[in-house]
């Protein structure tokens, strides 16, 4: 594919065993740029016109200033994104991984918070990183954690910050605000020569399971609960609890009251999904990635179609039923304007093939000759944008006017 | 990672907008061993004793050579698994994305099936295989489709030998045996100066959905009957039919007669994985690959664990349910030898999470305090594999004797 590097370039970068994988974002060079049917596929498509209304959109919610947004990049592991998300400025990220946050680090975001727990053999990769002038806030919830890390930042000649994760709905980690080891915890960062206490954090991953929009705004004021709570358990004790960070895109949307809260992170936002789109939380139009895919046979006598994008373009998340109740892995869309033929979704995958039932739609497979080219939503964005390495990023239409990398694997 | 090139070397290769990822194989130098507690985690081990013995197990029933066992390298998707499996030789091979076939050309493989059907929009891309020396083999069912591939491989001045596919489990592609249009379609690639009529493909993945061993055997003569009665069919008809191919790792595993088949096609047996587990094809001690993880946190009010394992790392597949009939995503080992952590399963994932439950074993959250590391057998190698862009190779042991890079997405 003809492209040029520009602008956008990533410096490449290096992470252990990886180092030889540089991603490198392109503008395509006009006059040869390429369409979506000249594209290879299965590929990822990132539509820019829906991501910046996605970005503004939440954006609009923390323009006052008095709550941070601290946008969560394991979604899009991608520079590019980032400098769409902070309009081509710098702030403080969330990422779910190391090498994310090495990546980013290169591409000039230095406040960085690794919002999963933290095991202490990894904290020689987090000195790393702070040697190279990384702000890393680290996640724990275990007395004996906070020790060893403090013992380690001791032993490293640096100081640790670190959050301590609350759990405000059950679903995953962290300390309940009345679990007596809280106050235990926050002593021991506070007073541990190699942590610092930097707050707490929760995320209300059962947002995802609500069942209407009330669910999920009596969830936003659970999760405000529950992380305002224990900062103030904290500072009742006597010490300090500068940052307190809840959220998910969810209860980000719909949340009602942010008192006590100092920042909110949340990523799918950015390019939304069918689950987004099964909880309220958006519409099939703001979701702006697809999977670009080609019609490569039919079983007439079955009504079906089969696609090359199976369970690994697609993944094999199977996210929330249709409207009709029916199990699916995305739904599938004109490739012109993503625009949903009515009552199709990808029903079943194989590795490298999808199967589209037609039973009950209007369409036959003569409707779809093979090689018809369609763009299917995805169930959960961050799964299945994973398997792809780059974005082809269009402005609504069919022109690719760049590809972005992404920054997969660990 | 300190690592050198070495004897495994495998040459840089170009294909398309990913020709910057340039996987190279490597052998750790002695001296300076890396061991698995010391591998980032998550990290994709190959345990390759297992890889041999199921390699040679599989081997062993074509070596009397009546019949080709041409490997599918879509689970693997690695040139140093199919070293493995030529023992330094050269064959026949199987592939399920052009890049794939791209990637092992470059490696050797000459002979290529890619067993996807193909849509005319990619003959270009097979074209330019064959120029640089591929014996390209494509695969398609409909009329329409063969004139179309004829007239494009006239235009391009090169013959596509294409298979027909057959349908001999109702579950995805092909034509079933009996179909009318099996002839038309078998005259068309005949007859096609584009084209020459190669033989006849099936595949029974419906033997995945099979109860036992009994079903598996039933299946697998099922699928054998349906490919020789399209190629008797087509034989009568006057035309050749020299490609009589079927297979799936299960009827692979268990079919009694192989009567005028001409090769056989299995994937997944290099590595087995826990949905093989579950048909009887393989135990757990013959399982190849597992996902290193570490424990990050626990919830001991609900006496479980977190590692940093989810579903990014051993995929969203769900596989089949384990013993107890629960699901779950990947069995739980030790780290030393992968020996199953009795009971304990991997009982749900998000992103970079994966979630231990210990209520009903004989562990408790005390077993495994944070920095504990494990090892996850796959539910499905083939969409495990795919979230990693190298294997870190162990001899039974916990040095790590090698890297192999993988050749992931499209």
């Amino acid at each position: 594919m003809p492209h040029t590097t520009a602008a956008s370039f990533t410096s490449p970068f290096d992470i252990g065993p990886n180092a030889l994988i540089v991603p490198v974002s392109c503008i395509v060079m006009p006059g040869i740029a390429m369409k979506l049917d000249q594209l290879p596929t299965p590929s990822l498509i990132l539509d820019k016109n829906r991501l910046s209304s996605n970005i503004q959109m939440m954006g609009r919610k923390f323009q006052d200033g008095t709550v941070t947004l601290r946008p969560h990049l394991k979604t899009c592991k991608s520079a590019d994104v980032a400098r769409e998300i902070f309009a081509g400025g710098k702030g403080g990220i969330t990422v779910s991984t190391l090498k994310e946050a090495e990546y980013f680090l290169e591409a000039g975001y230095q406040d960085i918070l690794y919002a999963v727990s933290i095991a202490p053999q990894k904290l020689d990769q987090v000195k790393a990183l702070q040697d190279r002038g990384a702000t890393m806030t680290l996640l724990l919830d275990e007395a004996e954690v906070a020790a060893e890390v403090s013992r380690i930042g001791l032993s490293l000649g640096t100081v640790f910050p670190c959050l301590i994760e609350i759990d405000s709905d059950g679903k995953r980690a962290g300390l309940t605000p009345d679990d007596a080891a809280l106050i235990d915890v926050a002593r021991l960062l506070h007073a541990g020569e190699g942590t610092d206490l930097a707050g707490v954090m929760t995320h209300a991953g059962g947002s995802y399971a609500c069942q209407s929009v009330d669910g999920i705004i009596q969830m936003a004021e659970q999760e405000r609960l529950a992380i305002t709570q224990a900062a103030d358990r904290i500072r009742e004790a006597g010490l300090p609890c500068p940052i307190v960070s809840l959220g998910s895109t969810p209860t980000a949307t719909f949340g009602k009251s942010l008192q006590g809260v100092t920042e909110v992170r949340a990523g799918v936002y950015v390019f939304q999904d069918l689950v987004m789109t099964a909880l309220g939380v958006c519409t099939h139009k703001d979701i702006a990635i697809s999977v670009l895919a080609t019609v490569i046979s039919h079983k007439k006598d079955r009504n079906r179609l089969l696609i090359d994008a199976g369970s690994l373009a697609l993944s094999a998340d199977p996210g929330k039923p249709n409207p009709t109740g029916k199990p699916h892995f995305g739904q599938v869309c004109r490739m012109e304007d993503t625009a949903p033929l009515d009552g199709l979704w990808v029903n079943s995958c194989n590795q490298e093939h999808g199967l589209i039932s037609l039973e009950g739609s209007s369409f036959t497979c003569d409707d779809f000759p093979v090689g018809t080219r369609l763009r299917i939503l995805p169930n959960h964005a961050c799964i299945t944008a994973a398997a792809y390495s780059e974005y082809h990023v269009v402005e609504g239409g069919d022109d690719i006017t760049a590809v972005w990398p992404r920054c997969n694997g660990w």
